[in-house]
């Protein structure tokens, strides 16, 4: 495509030469000739004057760069724009039901629905319209998946559980594993029956490979927008807020609450029945024992706020430093303590009162 | 079902109209009109008391409600009870084979089972009486399953593998998969066979997302009554002992030794080849890096004591206010040794011996 | 097989009975009459002493023990090339297409390819010479997959992902899933698209379960010869070297850069953007947040030297006892400096200017 083209159907304003073909889009290091990239941190701003790229996406008050440059006040989303554009997402596959599904009795499907190769679709269904289905996916009796939902391959949504619009979910996800509950007898452990659901909002993502189990009598429930990375584990009757961030290998312990606007980073661990405040942000590894109030940072296990986390965590490196000079106080302490003992006793024989009598005094 | 009746079934003592009608069953906060609720944990006396559902079932010793109660000795296994009269679970799916599975040569199918659609069941493989093999399972060659089993839709078990009777596994684990075994050659890593099994007793539930290593020679064993949550890791040749509780996203080590009746909270790391003695604890995200008594409950990183690691990670939070304390204090104490040098030169000239010799001697 | 034929054919020498029967292999504590076993770690010359096995592979300078040995320089390739011997694996799939497999147009099979049952490759799908592609595989839209690769059942490859030749890819592993990324509009995230791919080289081996996100623009690459244990998550345009080692649950996130020859141990988080030198050592559940030197042992959250950071876990349980220790320096300390506080007084009526008058100038 030239660059006149793209710059008009981006929305941006071209400074160089029209006639420059862009085929692809890279990143500003990894650009070649013939890709467009962009400019968004300014901390890429000495890569982006060395880049072989056909041309930059900048906004408005960028450098002067050797390259031709499209001008747009929001380069991210031009960027993503022409993305779009030069690299078109493949085709759905057709709408219908690929001839090794199975799809059980009952089954309800809206229009322009599609079903992959080998996937089973269990009785009572139903798959709102332009949702796409893939291949070896399995979905449970009575599950309602909303629509314009893409399901990769081998997704299970167990019965009964509920997705909203426009939902996402990657190969490898579980949704509505049994709740983790036993009831003990003696040494035995007895399961305890899960009959709650998963319900999940419109426009949530799920990442590869998570497992959401189903509430033990309620639901366990995702808002809409909340996004998941890969390797997530949400126990039973977990409320999940909107639009909050969930990253990977992250696991939430049964009835937990999480907030809206919530961001809990890599491989942290919230314990289960606590409550985290809405727009919260939990560090990765951290261990979340106790509840959380709203807009809070936190870090470690057992977490503290972040910025005594950081503290604490640099102080404690000097925990070997401080048991080494604790020695040496102790022992110039007790050389002064012996001086002073030895002075008391010479003038008072009372060591008890040795404070109250200085050596002027004696 | 009107309530006399339902009080007869689960064996309790109806207090209150014997014509209210259940129809359903909720947790105490969120039961409406026409649920059952119970009280088993005397925290949530003040919640039963508030409760709108139709009836609670009670202990003998509860509260007197405004709402028709239940009494029975055990309100929570009756209300298991009650759970599965007025939530029957679905009817198994039916015996027989699926028409589109695959079932290989040589399987040995006992009566009453169920393979799902687009499951495949390898030669020589075995599956006992009323197991239910869901949808798009695979089941490897000469694999054994015992009576009763249920495998949800996408299990993995892989060949020569063996569960006992009543194993439940979630969609998405794996059974049997390589141990991670390699012997360096300069600078490659040349794989180890991997020819043991995995060997799962009776009784045990695998979470969804479960990886279970087969073992290098011998075999990776799961004694009868232990549970797992998801997205648990087990090495190879690791033994786990009878009805201890796995939580979600454990790690465990090849070759490591857990006992029975042990609990592994969330997180947990267990490294490869320490033995962890019947009845202990380990706390969420600790670190096992050590074999553990019979009986410890420990926590943290290297893992500790719980009593201690609780002091320990309360008391490291002082660690910057520490480190203040102790420069304090090093100021102080270098200005009395100051004075004590100072003194100790004008009377003796000889610091060294300034202890022995106090002002008064000199 | 007798102990001679044995012998000979892994190129060993026999010192025993030539006509002893082995029939198995196991471990030195494991093994029965009728195994081989071997001794390769001078750490188990008591249980070799003590073994029940028929023969023990050893290397030259082994000590007498009362088994019949067979002497092998390299007694541990040598007792895995016996292993093969005795347990040879089982005969791979017959090559072809399933019946039940499902294979798009344009797909590229190379000879002796074999495709499992329930399989789906999509179209322009490429599969190299003799790779095994199992059960309930699915393989997107011109993913290119090398010779001798070996998908095991449920593995999904996403389009346009490339494996090179000898990957081994364990049951219900993702290639290939979106990376996570996402624009804030307001407090919407709106999915940023993913259409790089993931590229890995040969001989790579991928536990089971584990999670590859592809690139956002360019690839996550995952160069030859390292090998990943179970339940691994790496985000996008990650970069992993050559032969390097990453044990069960680690995650890695975005853009990570990891060198050659780097040990990852078990559910060690490393965060976005980092760069870990070749052959790098980072300890179990330790968090890297910052890059670490070619060579750097690394342990603990936020990670430090492994030397230090024994020492200072060691030091920091020792932290409740320092409180206590502060405290009471303090107290004494304070006693000291009321003293001479009130010496002070006494001489100079300058507090300030104690330290400079010793009793003896008052």
């Amino acid at each position: 495509m030239r660059l006149d083209e793209l710059a008009a159907r981006i929305g941006g304003v071209l400074h160089g030469d029209p006639a420059v073909e862009v085929t692809g889009v890279a990143g500003v290091r990894e650009a070649g000739p013939g890709d467009l990239t962009f400019l968004a941190d300014p901390r890429y701003e000495e890569a982006a004057a060395e880049t072989r790229a056909a041309a930059i996406l900048v906004a408005a008050d960028h450098r002067r760069f050797a390259r031709p440059v499209i001008e747009h006040p929001d380069p991210l989303r031009a960027f993503f724009a022409a993305v779009a554009l030069l690299h078109p997402p493949p085709p759905p596959p057709p709408p219908g039901i690929h001839p090794t599904a199975v799809v059980g009795p009952g089954v309800g499907l809206g229009d322009q629905v599609s079903i992959g190769p080998q996937a089973v679709i269990e009785a009572g269904a139903e798959i709102g319209a332009r949702s796409i289905i893939g291949a070896l996916v399995y979905i449970g009796r009575e599950a309602r998946i909303g629509t314009g939902c893409l399901l990769y391959p081998q997704v299970v949504i167990r019965e009964e559980c509920v997705l909203g619009d426009r939902v996402i979910v990657h190969s490898g996800s579980v949704i509505g594993s049994d709740g983790y509950g036993f009831r003990r007898e003696g040494e035995r452990h007895i399961k305890v029956p899960q009959i709650g659901r998963v319900v999940i909002g419109d426009d949530v993502e799920i990442g590869a490979s998570c497992a959401i189990d189903r509430g033990t009598l309620g639901d366990t429930v995702i808002e809409h927008g909340t996004k998941f990375d890969n390797l997530v584990h949400v126990g039973h009757n977990v409320r999940i807020g909107a639009n909050s961030l969930v990253i990977a290998q992250v696991g939430i312990g049964g009835s937990a609450v999480v907030g809206k606007g919530v961001i809990l980073a890599g491989q942290a661990g919230i314990a289960g029945h606590v409550a985290i405040g809405d727009q919260a942000q939990i560090g990765g590894q951290a261990g979340i024992i106790a509840s959380v109030e709203p807009g809070e940072q936190l870090w470690g296990t057992p977490a503290m706020p972040l910025h005594q986390a950081k503290r604490v965590y640099a102080a404690i490196r000097r925990t070997p430093e401080i048991l080494r000079e604790i020695a040496a106080l102790k022992a110039q302490v007790a050389a002064l303590l012996g001086e002073r003992e030895a002075a008391g006793r010479g003038g008072t024989r009372n060591g008890d009162r040795v404070a109250k009598h200085s050596p002027e005094e004696s």
